[in-house]
């Protein structure tokens, strides 16, 4: 039997990345065969946290063949995982969002919790199994917590994440503060990236109802270095929204220091957009004060205005 | 706010109404306000339980509002819940099935492992927050874990069920054995039933690709008592295939004693049942020798033949 192959979603992230490695160590100390994977290329933020903490990227997922052994961390929407997801055996689940689009043949472990990231439930899994806590791996859950919170601002933050990230800093021996200003930094630059990077970087699909909804976001210091470059971007989600068939394509451009975010809508459901958000669009794009969640804020808004 | 609504799937057997029970001791316990429901009458086995050790039945759930806050026991898929539980806000779900046919618009506590039974997993959530177990409640689990896998002879018992119910039996002060087989017998019985009694307590509907199939399962000490009344049988399924437009109803029929399954197999698709088993059906009936399980041996075998 190969090892149980670890995974987050495709676009990966920083939860999705240091999740699947962290299951990875939980996993091999429970005596379990297993070994991480990722679904997609790594990106600035996740890659300052790995380099940080010393660790290594997981390898990308090739393939993966009918019925092979699997644990899902950070998602379980089916479109969001690998392909031929629909024909492998899972066997776990390690998620904080909510279940769609997910099913299985047999029972399974599957855990969720209503909390801010993967890594806080993943710190109750090593205390749960009295399994120590290495400083890598303290600080790859931190790295994730501060992540997915955007150090805390975000409305997903919850006392566990608080109180998760404030016990892992010691065992990771960094600032949060300090730490977490510099790596979400590291991610905040578009200057970089093509705008076919920028619409696909941190992208995710929903099934809401009869409609598919693309829901990209960018986190930015700096939001109208996105929008300088409208013409462009909005050239390339059209061309998706032609060759993938979407019916509305957000794209969430998020500053992550005022903690609001400008959103550019597009598609034959753009509209869905001022119903989710009690807004008038303005040439398509509009400000959302306060919203910089595409999990509790963006997608519970569209799914209703949709449905 | 009123109280949040916990109940277990349809036609309820003696895990769902005691988990239902059960998880809002344990939700009152942690200071949140929770009330247990049925969705279905009560069996003969489960009123053995619920009289030996005192506790109340469930109030029959009328009616579920749209966005009332539940929590779902021993199920998931929405077929096998209350009406309207697409619109409810489902805040947690204690499970041990596989997972279809379910979703939720927001992130929620959902804890499902592949144990023979739901009181195992209530069982630990006692223990992880440090929560002394009644005798009642204890007798309640016991009762749950001793129905579904048949006092431990089916395949889907595992360690764990055995480590709870071992740990249980303490408290609740009875014998494993003797209380077991006396609560099994008293829902063994099928001469106080109607046709349609036996073919409607304990089935449950499962959506296999484009197929529908309802398996229905009798527990019984003499599998002919049911065979004698074949043609009566025989015809309540025919009439239900022909109002809900199953493709394949198939009746198990299980002896708990020699920890095997006599089946009917009707409707148009009641062939799969050959592929399913490696099997041919005799009159539309097979014997399944170890056959017991209905979610770990029928289910599966059933859904692979029909894809």
């Amino acid at each position: 039997m190969s090892a149980v192959k670890i995974f987050g979603h495709q676009n990966p992230d920083t939860d999705t990345i240091t999740s699947a490695i962290v299951a990875a160590d939980i996993e091999s100390r429970l005596g379990n065969d297993a070994k991480s994977f990722r679904l997609g290329e790594i990106g600035a933020e996740t890659k300052y946290a790995l380099e940080y903490f010393g660790a290594q990227a997981p390898e990308l997922l090739e393939k993966l063949e009918d019925g092979e052994q699997v644990i899902l961390v950070d998602h379980n929407e089916f479109q969001q995982s690998a392909e031929n997801i629909g024909n492998a055996h899972i066997l776990k689940v390690l998620d904080h969002h909510r279940i769609a689009n997910f099913q299985t043949e047999s029972p399974l472990y599957y855990r969720a919790e209503p909390v801010g990231c993967t890594a806080t439930i993943l710190n109750k899994v090593y205390k749960e199994n009295s399994l120590e806590i290495t400083k890598e791996m303290a600080g790859l859950m931190i790295s994730a917590i501060i992540s997915d919170t955007l150090l805390f601002k975000s409305p997903t933050t919850t006392e566990e994440d608080i109180d998760a990230a404030a016990e892992l800093k010691e065992i990771a021996g960094v600032d949060l503060e300090s730490y977490g200003i510099e790596m979400l930094k590291a991610g905040a630059s578009t200057h970089d990236k093509s705008a076919e990077e920028l619409i696909t970087g941190d992208a995710k699909s929903f099934d809401m109802g009869v409609k598919t909804t693309r829901i990209a976001q960018i986190n930015v210091v700096d939001v109208d270095e996105v929008f300088e470059r409208r013409a462009e971007i909005e050239d390339a989600i059209n061309k998706q929204i032609d060759t993938e068939g979407y019916d509305l394509f957000v794209l969430v451009v998020t500053d992550i220091l005022k903690s609001e975010s400008k959103v550019l809508s597009l598609g034959k459901e753009s509209g869905a957009v001022e119903k989710a958000f009690d807004v008038s669009l303005d040439d398509n794009t509009a400000v959302l004060e306060g919203v910089v969640s595409r999990k509790k804020q963006v997608v519970p808004n569209i799914t209703k205005a949709l449905s």
